[in-house]
């Protein structure tokens, strides 16, 4: 640790011009700081500690390419020569913000956007917002089918005289929930003056916050919130790398990649090595072998990496589908990638905005081709093949073709269950104008798909197969299958 | 890492009069260790480690008392010039032992209470006793409703010719169980005789024993163990200060305070930041943004905080309920905290010792008054904003309001069908003098509200939320209705 | 984590024979390293850290017997003067290994096996065939009784017109699933030509690749893996020493070691105080307090510990059986452990090859002895002793034969309900020539077992009892019987 520390001291030395000269903070991000260092202690320090506040963006674009942190060619005047502090994001295109407002002369404005970030780091901007994770808000609440299950989750129940109902759920409700990882739409909805410790003062109300959610509507517009895996007020490259970060929102029977890596062997290798100080999680680009030993995800589907003798490995990536072929999280089943990251442009074959059918074919149209799909493979594979024969490479990928197979065989029949249940009129489906998520069987039926055949996948996909047995996976893809034919039996002779 | 290191060791240096004193270690002491350092060589090595052994108590005492440890006044002229040693500790109030034994010549006792930890943290151990934690094991098995829930679990069941019938569980059972974490009764029973390497001897026979409980019964009829969080022979603040310790007993479904924090942004900070040797998990008073960079549990709801220029953001308190407004385990709803940490006092409207009526209504007399909940809010409110703007802090209290309301009410939908089974004759409650918690439906009804209702709140307070869904909240509170009302139509029809 | 550096780069410097000399590397390996440099840079990385790639066997002969980390007594002159590279591993044995191909004018075989290693560990390698883990693949699929329940997982569900059938799972579906952790078993099933950097080479097709389970059946014949626990290619003793290794296949709900050890007092310390640089997982031999202050799985069950003043409190084994007296694990109940490491050779009073009788009764024959399970204990609990007292492990053991007891007894009455309802003909069991493990109740009878029973027993046997409740423990054990009586009342009545 600290034969890095004193690297990356060095290099800020030198970067920020040697003895004597202090990191140039503007202005206006003095003004901040002079009450800000008391009102909020703990943001000031963070900050402190970014590199943010200790190299400016003329700075960081004088580093050769590859080493690169910022992707913009030239800075604004305005910006360059400063470091970046308060005021340089949180006064951003005013204008675009619907939340901006007064605060000691300034228009200030507390949610800083993709869009604020995309000043200095436009392809990240645009390469996420190509990404399935910015459209996480709408591709969730504004899909009918998705919205129903929602609704069927975060409902309030009424029991009253034998009878149940539900009440819907307000926007809290769902902000705690499905939205807390989607992200809420965060709007100003009114403005209130607080007797603050420097006088009166009148700050905007928001509704759908706080929330960090990966497609989070912001205030100027625009969709995302870097700070999900760059935390404020460090806005840390290594945080990022760290698999905690993505297990923020992936950890759930729902979607466990990170339960599944964790007892993988890369998982383990992390775990247990990755403290003992001969890990880097700073460097850019990032060095197979030597920078780690391990993948984290970051590794495998976002960062730039090179081998020890300078050959680039991966590309740099904020589409994160560039490196995903497939789609493992099935909608009911696993399926090829969307071609849009808006996914409520999908229609299957009966109309509905799903990518398959309920009976699994693919909605072929709006999905990528098999020669798309063999070139992102290929691309995620090269990451592989740095550690691993091509043998071994092959191998783990046919292992998980089966599981892709097998694992939407199970969904297929708990669907065809579904289906006769509906049939058979013990169950109330679309015919019936029922919703298809809100009784026992349907939800029975959403657990195989939803949390069983994603955790079987996804565990074969990471090599973390003890997750994919007894933890949440084969067991009870089997276990499942015959619970559901018990409540058809009994409520067919009930 | 090494800076700290340093940092402390010179500290560690001057405190104990630098260069060629060795700490003074008293006589009695001196003997203990003779024999005891081949006996119990881990013990002594972690004590070696520890502060107890480098610090006199009169040294401790010279400190400003910000950054003081202990809390009395003036300590015993003889314990203060000597560090803490085994006979210290072991040898202390020695006829308030029932567990004390002649051992070569000295009174020892095995199991030290916080009445001994109380000679020179007399404060801690105060504050401690008035928190819930104290009363875990009185709360638990001196509340006739509680201990019929226990039974619940841990009698033994026996089949029989078609017959279930349930063994009482013995103490044992009930220590591998409840008891692990709320404590045991720790007694002597008799003595045993053992040939050692030093000869025969005689010890006392412990009952309960070991456990390490946060509410244990001890010998000397005192309440706790220190050791819980400040565990043996190092009674680490840093490890008290870290969530593993609180995970050790807040991990299950019931209160998954540690799974809920893994997921936060605090969390992910936690787990991905702390190790870089920039933390300070030692430092007293405990500085915002320098010493550590996001909350632990200890931060926000125990510990002595300040800002880097020196302002207090919260006292140090052991009795935890200062910075808990509201108690969001349910029992069986989320209600304002109890005013006596004593709860089997507690009489709802029907004359049961619960905080609430079955139908929600809250036993008002004795829960806290919604004056001293928001002074309690207000309190825990400073630690956020020491990062957090105002508007952020309420809106994620006004979160959580909504969360606690609703899943409240999701707990009464549950609770009704409960009542609805009951009356209808298809379950057997009160009425039937059977027991509430014994019926699968009184099983899904304790899992609305002791799982799924409790983990939702607790992933809402802790902005955990990933949990709060899929992992054990909404989505399990809205299915176990459905399951409810299957098992009532199933049972019905039967 | 420096000093541990400064040291381990001393003793490697001493070792190694101080300036100048390079560690000397085979002209064999040289020829790998000069394409394999830039073909799998991470694996090169990875190597160039080992302490293989640093220590000639020659010279890791010449430290003292209880330092060595080599067993064997002299090494083959050809493979002493070098460190341990690609060529000495990867063409040891050739004529043994049926997956040996030519590979630029050398035989290679890709997977490394136990035997292999035993050049120049042949105590370690002896000792884990005798270990039951190395028996995994077998133990699992040439047990019939096994057999029929990793189908009942593993194998498709079909269902058509009303009825559900199953397709019997392949080998890659087995590999992903039961055998991830078992072993596969890994055969050359053909060869493939493929265009490299280097020109069109040949190389063999692996069924059952990759894979690094416990009890993988090698090319060579031979079983184990000894990367599952020392991966590829650093080898490192320090990963096997901590629990994330161990997790791999530990993590379940049916043999959840690692989630217990977490929420135990020792799994705290391990994760609060390990990253603090004064733990030294490196050390050959490892002594108790001062490289470690807290147990790890191998600590109690593998490693070779030592206390400050040089006893040994522990030898090293890898036939880790010789530090477990009791199988924990319920096959279907927890029983003494057994005596050969291949089960297969079990038969119970019925004749089947299971350790006990269908209602509990031990296969006494197959099991060891009262006497062997007294000196295994106390091999075990030396290691106890290093840090608590006699009367604490005592007391500890005796609240784990109750667990066991009242465990065994949960199990039994859950038997007995499943024979009643294959009596009552409602279930299908072996009188009717069915799988004893398809249907609901007999799903529900395998967790009482496998999940709840081992989950609270385990937890009861680290101290981690948290896990042992609510987690996975007895509120599952209680509540399951009462869905067992359920099912069998709605199921007779139907």
């Amino acid at each position: 640790m600290k034969s890095v520390f004193i690297i990356v001291c060095v290099c800020m030395f030198i970067v920020t011009g040697g003895w004597a000269k202090e990191p140039p903070v503007s202005e206006d991000t003095e003004a901040c700081l002079e009450c800000h260092y008391t009102v909020y202690p703990g943001i000031l320090e963070d900050w402190k500690k970014s590199r943010m506040s200790r190299v400016t963006p003329n700075e960081a674009l004088k580093k050769p390419p590859i080493e690169r942190r910022i992707s913009v060619d030239k800075i604004p005047d305005s910006l360059g020569k400063t470091v970046v502090g308060c005021a340089e994001c949180h006064t951003l295109n005013a204008a675009k913000h619907t939340d901006s407002f007064d605060h000691n002369g300034y228009q200030i404005h507390v949610v800083v956007s993709p869009e604020d970030c995309a000043t200095c780091h436009p392809t990240e901007r645009k390469e996420y917002d190509q990404n399935l994770m910015a459209h996480a808000y709408g591709n969730l609440m504004n899909n009918a089918v998705y919205q129903s299950l929602t609704e069927s989750v975060n409902d309030t129940p009424v029991f009253s005289k034998g009878n149940l109902a539900y009440h819907r759920a307000n926007g809290k409700t769902d902000a705690d929930s499905c939205l807390f990882c989607h992200g809420t739409q965060v709007k100003k909805t009114g403005t209130v003056n607080k007797e603050t410790d420097f006088g009166e003062m009148s700050f905007p109300i928001l509704s759908g916050w706080p929330n960090q959610g990966v497609g989070r509507i912001n205030p100027d517009g625009s969709k995302g919130c870097c700070t999900a895996c760059h935390p404020r007020h460090r806005f840390d490259i290594a945080m990022a790398r760290k698999p905690y970060t993505c297990s923020e929102c992936h950890k759930g029977p729902d979607v466990p990649a990170y339960p599944a890596y964790a007892v993988s062997k890369h998982g383990n290798i992390f775990a247990s090595r990755s403290d003992t100080g001969s890990w880097n999680f700073e460097a850019v680009p990032w060095t197979v072998g030597k920078d780690f030993k391990a993948p984290t995800c970051a590794v495998c589907h976002v960062s730039l990496l090179i081998s020890d003798d300078g050959v680039t490995l991966a590309k740099r990536t904020h589409r994160m589908n560039d490196r995903i072929y497939q789609r493992l999280f099935g909608l009911v089943y696993a399926h090829p990638h969307p071609i849009s990251a808006d996914t409520t442009v999908i229609r299957n074959s009966a109309g509905l905005p799903l990518p398959t059918d309920l009976t699994g074919e693919p909605a072929t149209t709006y999905l990528i081709h098999r020669d798309e799909q063999e070139k992102r493979k290929k691309t995620l594979q090269q990451v592989c093949l740095a550690c691993h024969s091509a043998g071994w490479v092959q191998g783990h990928f046919a292992r998980l073709e089966n599981t892709i197979r097998t694992t939407n065989a199970a969904t297929l029949a708990a669907t065809r269950m579904l289906l006769y249940a509906w049939d058979k009129g013990i169950a109330h489906g679309p015919a019936a104008k029922d919703s298809i998520f809100n009784e026992t069987i349907e939800k029975m039926w959403v657990e195989q798909w939803l949390f069983y055949a994603n955790s079987t996948r996804i565990a074969s996909a990471m090599a973390g197969a003890d997750y994919g047995v007894f933890a949440n996976g084969r067991w009870y893809l089997s276990k499942n299958i015959q619970k559901m034919q018990d409540w058809i039996k009994l409520m067919e002779t009930k």
